[in-house]
């Protein structure tokens, strides 16, 4: 699983800072999170083959965080794409986007389907062989989304010698590593676990942002192995996080903390700060595993 | 009159190139003309000081020249700007703005005006004391202007000895700069040429992207100063320009020539040829004064 931080810095794009965006590269598939403005600049300026990314998750309708999107939507256009394209964020959504293509009287060329969220409750809006993506609802000034990224549990993994050694045929294979116990020619029945080791336990990534302190999110995320998770300002500015509907680096880490979080991802920062280590200082007094993001840093879980 | 390209490339925003926005700084107004994805960076960038834009002209609503306006509007109120802001484009730009501003629950805490274009014909769109901007209707797949900005006639300059030997009280200058000629004690008449010099010829720039090869435009931009002209494609690619309805270099350079500009400045470029030098070279061939735009690039005239 492969975080690609693309933007991390709240509110207006910047010389040397982007606004939210990001990708995660999780069981081969290609998600992109958010998209603010110069976000299809920043995938080409990080190499990721963005032609691949085929879904698209939006939290909120701020600015900074779907600003890019329509540029990058046109884009593809205009690179011949041909795979379709699935947008997943709040109502309003799809008018925004096709308003805009309806007046340059230009369409895509590959088919662009919009999955619209409005509901409060957590619900699973992804679901394929490998991967499940469940919105995270969230507290912030207007409908926002956090979502859970999490991978199914793989197929067990063959013990090459066991087989080998009890004479099965390969055509049994798939079943072992379905976790079928097997019975031989001579009835003896081989126990799944003697052929086979266990997967790999699934990972799982949360991205909350942007929100106010909240722990209706503990029990969605609860033992997440990466938690990305809004730290727009430091507990110094304690009053303006809660009257603008953000967190401050120190709630972030105890929403990390409170869920059992393995990582703890800092991002959407203020740029009123001189260093961005402040966060993570402060964080690492509640919980240890703090990890700052930045714009064009990649994390590997 | 200072011409500032922060971009002038074609198609979508790349890692080292932009897509159309620019600012022309004329008579102490600072305008900004179209406006592609990550033209505030550009700003920045720049260091153009962009709370003194108080007018944005959009020639049309294909994405490279206008998807970077919803964040400079958003970027504005967040920076707490309190000046008008006067967005002059064609119709349907109120209703891409306003629905985005709508749907994030945000507004401009500065008053926010459209002056929506749909007219066919050259007309007036602006015009204070020092300065005139008249729409110059181009031939591009959507409904495209191109912009004629104009100085108008200075005052005349005093001729400070000439006044001083006539002995002329100061209450007479403004009378002398307004052209106006003086009766002295005596009865003599003073000939206002004799107490002033001509002012300054008034400059002009015409602004015309994104179009077909159009002799229309001729005598709208006739004997301008500077001419920006689309030149997407080189000679070779004569087939493309007028299928995609854009120009060539050479096809710039010929509307410079018959309109009689001064100084042709080229732009749009296609990003499929090997160097912008080859449009300078194919534009040289049929007008002398040949400038190559380029991102970052600014010209004085």
């Amino acid at each position: 699983m492969k975080l690609t931080i693309l933007g991390c810095y709240a509110a207006t794009p910047r010389t040397f800072t982007n606004p939210t965006s990001q990708v995660l590269e999780i069981k081969n598939r290609l998600f992109l999170i958010d998209c603010g403005e110069g976000t299809q600049v920043q995938l080409r300026k990080n190499k990721i083959k963005f032609s691949k990314i085929n879904h698209i998750f939006i939290s909120h309708l701020h600015g900074d965080h779907f600003f890019g999107l329509i540029g990058l939507i046109s884009t593809f256009s205009l690179l011949g794409r041909t795979t379709d394209l699935h947008i997943h964020g709040p109502k309003g959504i799809k008018e925004i986007i096709l308003l805009q293509l309806k007046l340059s009287s230009s369409w895509t060329n590959y088919g662009l389907y919009f999955h619209e969220l409005e509901s409060n409750k957590s619900e699973v809006i992804f679901e394929d062989q490998k991967v499940t993506v469940t919105t995270i609802p969230l507290n912030h000034r207007v409908y926002t989304n956090g979502f859970l990224f999490q991978e199914k549990l793989s197929e067990r993994k063959l013990d090459v010698d066991a087989v080998q050694h009890y004479n099965i045929e390969t055509c049994y294979y798939q079943k072992i590593k379905n976790g079928g116990d097997i019975k031989l020619d001579d009835g003896t029945i081989i126990a799944n676990e003697k052929l086979s080791f266990d997967p790999l336990p699934p990972k799982s990534y949360a991205f909350c942002s942007d929100t106010v302190y909240h722990e209706a999110v503990i029990p969605i995320i609860n033992n997440v192995d990466v938690l990305y998770h809004e730290s727009t300002f430091l507990q110094s500015e304690e009053a303006l996080a809660l009257k603008t509907l953000h967190s401050t680096a120190k709630e972030a880490a105890t929403i990390a903390l409170k869920a059992n979080a393995k990582h703890l991802v800092l991002g959407h920062y203020s740029t009123r700060y001189e260093s961005i280590q402040l966060f993570k200082e402060e964080a690492a007094t509640i919980f240890p595993n703090v990890l700052l993001g930045d714009d064009g840093k990649s994390f590997e879980f």
